[in-house]
């Protein structure tokens, strides 16, 4: 008896998975909107064990970012959302950057951060966060965290992207083969200030 | 003579059929933003008859859905709209149920309903539709529709997405394997309850 | 026993009605994304009459449009989608126009009517349309419905925009003041035939 | 000398704060895009401390909802972006509900939930969560989170809108006064099942 | 010591260059959102120089329209932009026409043009523009440009689409076979007017 | 005559102006999409003569940006695009920038222009612009332009937003009350760099 209640909607799904999301095929073609569907899904697709554990901190700005974005968790792909994990040692920054593509909000798990971000009038923004508090980003702006406290921070950040794009400033700078006298004129920065930072930073030119 | 004003715009469309549509290739890659275009189209892909005749009624609900989503009609594939058909005998209704991606605009075409949606704060909407009379139900929210006429009842409804979705409440919670025990929790529902309906949709657990 | 229940969620809703819908208020300032909410709204807010009967095809083109935009059924204001009836006498025509925000569905409810749309490739897609079938023509495109059928003819139309605009072109070049050369340069036809729409339409210069 | 600098941008900032953000004025005008924006800003405005603490829990399904969204924290109106706190006694359950405008990632922070969506194919989609796992519900479908540990839970919530509203089954259905034999026919529900419900959860009709 | 550093975010960008960008691969699958995206790019895939040199203005119009799409610039494939160059000679015109999917500035860089858009309800909103002038035409409306000077015209024209289509009034009534009966009834135009400009224009019917 | 043809479509357009265009009210309230409507418009508000002259480029930069954004130039709010001009002396930079809502196009007039973007990956991509040339910088990367030529340099960037924003790096970080130390950890540069740039663009702390 219950075949015919089935019968009104079932040629309604029979064709394609992607009707209510996208799984991204990484192999696959990409185009502007993320990555192609997997024809098929199961319930591990959705979740991501990747955030479980610490980034690695022993480095120069002793933090580390984990990100679940469609690459590393493709189950958001073509969903508008993601994730990342933020690690911070005492005295840990992660150092001034953009998401070209989304706003953040963050929340702070435990210890204590200094956040904060400017606007396109030069102004800043800047809060002391606790356990518990969140902060929103607004998108495309300059911002920072900075571990102010006695012990290791935590924090989670969200984004209304599956794929937001982060540009940390000192790498796009320092990182690569941008010329010293382009940097230069077109940062205000002394000449020897970015050599130094090229040196550290592993840039040429 | 007419040779010349031709050149100035024709090579602006030389290289694909997608510039102002892209009819849908069921075979062929799909992406978050739909399936990808058909190397050609005809007019015949830009119209449907599938709507044309009523669905099979024969069922518990008394009624039917038919629905032109991009899948049925590849037609609307990226236009951002899609219909469907809703035929109902006396007594028939279009369970409780959404559409997670689209809001919808019922039109009445003969007999009468009851529909009526419910928002985010419990409350009801409803009212009692007759002939050429529309609705809309905001985008996400539970709805339903009830013959309450002593005659057949057509209608046609629009969504303003190519894919809205339909999830119908009791088939998504009795007619698969979410565990009894769940459902009661997630539900209110009493275990008796949930295991007759179960019984009649098809579910296990 | 049941208040706790409430308590969890209650003040989630207690600041706006505009959650899950804004009803437009015609008197409130208007924004690029549409009127502003009213403060409050019933079942009544949803449903509109305005499409059950025939809009008045006693006029020069034997047919017309009767609207359910924004402006006429504020409730599908912020909803990203709307509706229109088409009614045509014998040999009434829904003239060359276009929608310059929205693709639009037809559905013929009886009738037969010949429709067609050209794209930016200034190739024509038609069809003959019959009672039940539906066609779509992608956003901001020409378009045209005849009545080629010896009945009246009845159509509704959906859109995938709250306000999607509709410009008739004979109106819009020969129902202002558009002067008669610029026209004459712009389009190609011939200063006699321009002048004789303009008295036919009332345009002037 | 740094004055020439100032003027070559200075003026592009001279007359609004909405730039880069708008923060929710939640006296001013609603439109379809949220609130009005507020003259001026401040750091304070950015952040919010309203989930350091647990909701409390002694209720029905011993859990607690906590809204970070437009009207809680206007800081994130027009940001496309909000977040929520759940806490979850042991036994404690998030019913089952929807978010109409909006996908979701869940953030376990202590504590194991089973999560779950149902799409609109019918098939389940559930995981067992624990500390530092995440998981997406995409828009519009039903979901729910059971506490299944011996412990307390903790989990914070993201959405990709200000305002994703939240839709709440059994409440939707029993709170209000949607009338019995209505809800029966929409639901197949039994008479008795649905006054059951009404009686606990206020409802009439 | 520099190693550290890149460790925390090199893996974030370790499978596809699609982050922030989508180079549009013509050969590959075309969907709904664009071009799917090459696998790598450089400098030469973000600029264009198909715009330095003058259209051919000899033909009807004295003016000719250069674009830079996706189709003929796919380093704009996927970010919602694109340009054209317009070269009028003296007494030439861009004809009657309108961008399916996009609004359009345009920048005058010599010469004096007259421009003008005709309203949904038929008002012509019109202006003479000289060198360093720019107007706004909204999304989707009848515009114009008119070589009102006594030199030479150049203009470049932005639209917020990489790919806002062109839809020119006179080619797509009269370069084609839409039968000349359809085009009187759904223009007002005279056939004789009509069957003279298909000669012209090559088109049948 | 004409009169009936008007009746049938006069009543679409009767209580708004809003339909096609929303041409900001300066005064009015505003909202996260821009400004309230002007209740009536002419064709004076969709052209704009503020580009026609040269900024002040007697400044540290040698450049000057002249912004027609919704703020200078209302005619474009709502319409999602906008325009500004760049003037570069001999040895002029505009400095290193984001957008942070909007991709951009850049259009050589004369002279000769180093250009360039950094990728989130930390890549350069930069091209050598001679007039006529048109780039692409992707929405909210780094960028720069530099006068590399022996002549003064003019260039028109377009945006497909109303309201783009501009954040210039050292601005951002030199020009305001950001602490040194926080600089300095944010960034890597040494404290008496910050302090030595802070001394020229007026910024304390």
């Amino acid at each position: 008896m219950f075949l015919p209640i089935f019968f009104i909607i079932s040629f309604l799904f029979s064709s394609t998975n992607a009707d209510d999301f996208c799984v991204g095929d990484l192999n696959g073609p990409v185009g502007p909107a993320g990555y192609s569907c997997k024809k098929t899904a199961t319930g591990d697709d959705f979740s991501f064990s990747g955030l479980r554990t610490a980034g690695n901190t022993t480095n120069l700005v002793k933090a580390a970012i984990t990100p679940a974005f469609s690459t590393q968790f493709p189950g958001v792909n073509g969903l508008g959302l993601s994730m990342a994990r933020l690690d911070l040692d005492v005295d840990g920054v992660i150092p001034m950057h953009t998401h070209p593509r989304a706003s953040e909000l963050i929340l702070v798990m435990h210890g204590t951060l200094l956040a904060g971000f400017m606007s396109s009038d030069n102004k800043v923004y800047s809060k002391s966060l606790n356990k518990g508090d969140i902060m929103v980003f607004p998108q495309g702006l300059l911002h920072f965290q900075i571990n102010t406290g006695k012990t290791q921070s935590l924090a989670f950040v969200s984004f209304n992207s599956a794929d937001p794009g982060i540009q940390i400033f000192h790498l796009s700078m320092f990182a690569n083969d941008l010329p010293t006298d382009v940097i230069a004129k077109a940062t205000f920065l002394d000449n020897a200030q970015i050599k130094k930072l090229k040196g550290v930073l592993g840039g040429t030119g």
